[in-house]
């Protein structure tokens, strides 16, 4: 998007920026410097700047042009709600005069973003081919199927499926395209693990076919149980999402206690390692390739500051510099609405040393510093204070300032918010509650009333406080509609249920504002309580279900529950294998929820509450904290493939001249002429004679860790600077996280 | 465990190393060189050794005590299968008896730890105290309960729930006991996160109670839908655990189509971002501490390798030094089997000037040396060769070691994996495949003999050739097993199930054995199919349920099914809105068999790949992506806290005296009276009076970035040198991930 050649005087850009573009000051900066450059120095700069070209390219990069392609993107996509099969209908007519405007704004963008690039550039970019491709296919694909109608013969309007080509491939789609890209480049990683992961999923179904083919045994609905293998290995394969989770196993299980042992390896493997390896191979390669993108933007970045520098500098001295005056001039260019204040601050910045001008390195900043928010902080006079100075000066005013000022004023609305959640929650055809209704509305206008009062107004409503606008907007929305709700009512005595819900929902998202006061909170340790849960406390089921009492699992309570529908009856406590059975499959999660319930049944409806605990502890926490080690584990073993001192090892065995050499080893197999020793003696031996002349070569043993130990040592080794020696053995023993990254400085070297 | 005091003359150590224990070498390198230094230099260092305490010492250490301690603790813990409820009684004496002698032995390895440690570090040790009292509280109550079982009443053994104590405290269970630290530190941390969610869980039931309660509405059983709060707050969280996926949005889906959305922002919100954002905070901490307590291992290893430096030092010139006669005898006396060879590897990586002595940088890395296994590869002489060269070198034996070695011979055997895979999946009850099991048995003992037969044996079964000693171990069992099979068979005319049984999972697990080969495989990018599934394809279903045709959905083919029981006809691809609720919830994963299910009987059974393949590309790649992306930015977020430029912006600002003091920003509120402006002009109203006497000052807006290109360009702007200018332009754009660690050296400093 460089421009090129072109006359030398140009009216001085006015820049606009778009508050939906990317935070990318470096073009724009380029172009302000080839500007300033050739008003100042009259100089003969790598890129120039025609009047037109450059006002082109500001009116292409102008918020409203931008903003409407994406509003036509949106329009053009959502024809698919009134196109049969439709969600709202329209006639093709319509939907074809709105796609045909949809097409002549995405080419007329197109037509503008060629004007402002060098046709070469243009060209070469496969992705406006492909606009200019889809537009010419949708327009012969409307004539086709507009032709066929007019003959009363139906088409299919094939081209709808193109229509997310224009969202991918506009230049301002840039993160979906980078997601693509990232979601195209992890396939081929993934792709060995999965195979592995379906070759274990096919050796569970041979074995679960020879195990389980031939009992005989019947599903809850009564279908004959894993008979055949592609079914079989569809149930596990479901099992994995942990969508189907107790009910595969539960015939098997009813059969022989001892064949849940093949459901728990199942589950162990392929739920939990595999799904785990899965994020930690996404995760590792979305990092990879994002690090890679973000690398090739931030020298871009350098690469185009580079140019501005080269356009602006100046000789000082020994070293190539851009001075003050231009600086400035530059920074007011690109953000022509920036303070002054602000503009000497980060002047300040760049020129440390004071000197009038700033070398390259502070230059090459400058991007980086626009990108940073600066707030200045303006302190006024309250409207009312200028106006009538004597009352809002009075004791009572003060007051009610002093004491909207006061934080218990906060307390005081959180417990009126509170209140009105547990009205809310209450039933509202009470007369009394629907006028207390009322009264919370009141309270909340005079809650913004006393604030405007108190605070000058437009700081109250500036353009971040998003709480106060929040407020202010859903109390306006339902005081508006809880009026409009209220005359429909009185006047046709009727109901209006859209408003009704809106009413509804403004009042509760008003509840919101207590995560404010949340964030207010400290945080204290949470209660442990008992685990364990005995017989008695639990129920007690009888597992024989073919008895008479199979519905009801001996438990009377139980009778038509979905527990003992779904024969759960052998999920228990009454035995500590039992137990453990039940906690691995509320570990998997699926159907607990109808297990909870069984046992809230059973005893009392407060045992939900223990269900409830061991999700939060084993599900959130423990499992969590395994797939985080998981994903350590993985990264560590992919970005340290050697460590340094096993490098130092290899290059030593390679000079010492007993390495055996890459092709050797990779033509044999592991299970070649060669004996492998662990550091055992070999002195002794070397009485070997043949095509082992030497007898004795050496190599690293593996990239594995016998230990957990020594993996996790390896992790976080290389963080810690060799030639450090650490603090003293008391200070060692009293670490904390939070002192992680200070250094020691009393270590006394007493070697 | 230090050791002090004692006399000089001690005989060497044997050090048998245990291979359960951690590989920390520094304890026993401080012992060597305490010893070594006596002997040597007859010095008095700070850490002397009794003969008897270093015995005492080496003896604790030794590996079949620590095998024995956690045998008896495996004891301990298992009596829970034979006390009642047992899974396997026994009577109340026989447990009791097993359960003193662990208890015995858990007090003997106690006192043993005592004489080796000081007394002063083993009181202080919380650990010790815990084992001791809990023995003597088991023994009580073993009392208490022995007495009470001889007068006949039954007492309960509380003292059970304490077994895990030994588990946890023994010295040895160091793993264990980092994970329950790590889980108890990330308790605080999470509880926040957790009380925003349990919040947000609210607000969506009361919202829930308020849109649906009233509306009459009942579930697929009949039961009232969504009317009681508590009722609603518990079927949302089984939501978050997607246990209840659509069944509970079903009723209001079928009553209004627009509820939807009411669930699908749940599901967004909870369900999505707050269970990541739990994994984000869980794995962040869980690394935070783990790293902290590598750091603490890791400073620790240092201090000793230290200690043990000070105690064999010697002056050679200006710096202290370990000479090569110390240094060696010390690698020897800790690991007493090191070969020459290896000794002098490691001896010339440390000396790396070849000067006969090492600096303390050099000396402190032994411990890490020692660590790295190397492998001495020793080439030796076939037995048969030696027995009797001549035939084993004649051609035809030639010929036949040349066919074993040849990569062909791995390829036929994996192809005969695959159909005896087949054949296995296949009906065994035919005579013809029963008899080519004892084909595939006789091809895989044919493959083991003549591997036998080329490979030197020795070399064939080293310590390390896993894949070799699996096959040998199957392939034996199995035989065992179907011989002895067929014995019975032929004796009783009955087939013995548990020796069938392992015979079919022996003979599974012989096909692991492609995962060698799955290895060998190159992986290829897998290839892109269609997405949409038009009407036409996926069946037809009539939404109208109320109709006497519900239970089949307007399709015959689905009378019955377990989709037409749940109610499910509102899930179908009839429209755009119905097809993105669908996806949906196979994106949240839960009973979408049952769809799949359903969708295979409308139409073909195939219907379910498209499900799978939905499945594999949304749930396992793109959730996870969306999942690695929060992870991503929640840990950067966490780890900067602000940036470099950050920090200099916000001390010039305090440098130039315009910075609101930290004190004065606490206490007033956001909404106080100080607008903010965002980089606005401030220089013409500077009229204000009163308190304002300055009227302007700085702070940063926020740590927040208003863009995702800021926050993504700020993840990796650390890692990547400021004062790098980076490649030239063409090179960036063909940048790709593998060459992310090589710095360009050809850029070209035009500046």
């Amino acid at each position: 998007m460089l421009l090129y050649k072109g006359a030398r005087t140009v009216s001085p850009p006015s820049l606009t920026r778009c508050p939906l573009a990317s935070s990318q000051w470096e073009q724009d900066l380029l172009l302000a410097a080839a500007y300033v450059s050739d008003a100042q120095y009259n100089r003969n700069v790598p890129f120039e700047t025609s009047p037109r070209a450059i006002r082109l390219y500001y009116f292409y990069n102008h918020w409203t042009l931008r903003v409407a392609t994406y509003v036509f993107i949106c329009v053009d996509l959502s024809l698919a709600l009134f196109e049969e099969p439709a969600l709202f209908p329209l006639p093709f007519l319509a939907t074809s005069i709105v796609e045909v405007l949809c097409l002549t704004a995405f080419f007329g963008r197109l037509v503008h973003f060629a004007k402002v690039t060098p046709q070469m550039v243009f060209w070469k970019d496969t992705k406006n081919i492909c606009i200019l491709v889809t537009i010419a296919l949708t327009l012969l694909d409307l004539i086709i199927y507009g032709s066929l109608e007019a003959v009363q013969i139906h088409g299919i309007r094939w081209s709808r499926a193109f229509r997310p080509v224009f969202l991918i491939n506009f230049p301002e789609s840039r993160q979906i395209r980078r997601a693509l890209r990232s979601l195209r480049n992890t396939l081929p990683d993934i792709l060995y693990v999965f195979l592995l992961f379906m070759f274990s999923v096919l050796i569970f179904s041979l074995m679960a076919l020879k195990l389980f083919g031939d009992r005989g045994l019947k599903t809850a609905e009564g279908s004959p149980y894993l008979t055949n293998i592609l079914e079989i290995a569809f149930e596990l394969y479901v099992l994995v999402t942990t969508a189907n989770s107790p009910d595969v196993m539960m015939p098997a299980y009813d059969f022989n206690r001892w064949y849940s042992l093949y459901f728990i390896a199942y589950i162990i493997i392929n739920t939990y390692i595999f799904m785990s390896v899965f994020l930690a191979v996404v995760y590792n390669n979305y990092r990879k390739h994002l690090k890679n993108e973000i690398r090739k933007l931030v020298y871009l970045k350098r690469h185009k500051m580079m140019e501005a520098f080269k356009i602006l500098k100046v000789k000082v001295g020994t070293e190539f510099v851009v001075r003050e005056a231009e600086w400035k001039r530059l920074a007011r260019m690109v953000v022509p609405d920036i303070s002054s204040s602000h503009l000497e601050l980060l002047w300040r910045i760049s020129d440390e040393g004071q000197k009038g001008h700033v070398d390259r390195m502070n230059f090459l900043r400058l991007a980086d510093l626009l990108n940073i928010q600066v707030v200045t902080v303006n302190i006024r006079k309250h409207p009312l204070e200028a106006w009538a100075p004597r009352v809002y000066q009075s004791s009572a005013s003060l007051f009610v300032q002093r004491m909207v000022r006061h934080r218990a004023f906060v307390w005081v609305y959180d417990v009126i918010i509170l209140v009105n959640a547990i009205f809310i929650a209450l039933d509202e055809r009470s007369l009394f509650i629907s006028r207390a209704e009322w009264f919370f509305l009141c309270l909340y206008v005079a809650e913004i009333l006393l604030k405007l009062y108190t605070y000058e107004p437009r700081a109250y409503l500036g353009r971040k406080q998003f709480w106060n606008w929040f407020d202010i907007l859903i109390i306006i929305a339902a005081l508006v509609a809880t009026v409009a709700n209220a005359t429909i009512q009185s006047a046709r005595r009727y109901n209006s249920q859209q408003v009704l819900d809106i009413v509804l929902i403004l009042r509760i998202l008003r509840l919101l504002r207590v995560i404010v006061s949340i964030q207010r909170w400290s945080t204290t340790p949470s209660p442990s309580s008992g685990w364990k849960c005995s017989r008695a406390k639990c129920g007690s089921f009888d597992p024989n279900f073919t008895s008479p009492d199979a519905l009801v699992c001996g438990n009377p309570a139980l009778r038509g529950s979905a527990f003992a529908r779904a024969r759960y009856c052998k999920n228990n406590f009454n035995d500590l294998a039992s137990a453990f059975l039940l906690l691995t499959e509320l570990t998997v999660v699926n159907q607990w929820h109808v297990i909870a319930g069984g046992f809230a049944l059973a005893t009392h409806q407060a045992a939900k509450l223990y269900f409830i605990f061991f999700h939060v502890v084993v599900v959130i926490l423990i499992v969590n904290i395994f797939i985080a080690f998981i994903l350590e584990a993985f990264f560590v073993a992919y970005s340290l493939e050697k460590s340094e001192l096993e490098t130092v090892i290899e290059k030593k065995i390679q000079e010492l001249g007993v390495g055996i050499q890459e092709e050797e080893e990779q033509d044999k197999k592991p299970t070649d002429n060669v004996g492998s020793k662990d550091g055992g003696s070999s002195g002794g031996d070397g009485d070997h004679g043949g095509a082992a002349a030497k007898g004795l070569y050496c190599r690293i043993a593996s990239n594995k860790y016998r230990t957990v130990d020594a993996l996790l040592q390896r992790m976080f080794e290389s963080e810690i600077a060799p030639d450090e020696e650490g603090p003293s053995l008391d200070e060692i023993l009293s670490f904390s996280p939070s002192d992680m990254y200070v250094k020691n400085p009393n270590f006394e070297n007493s070697a």
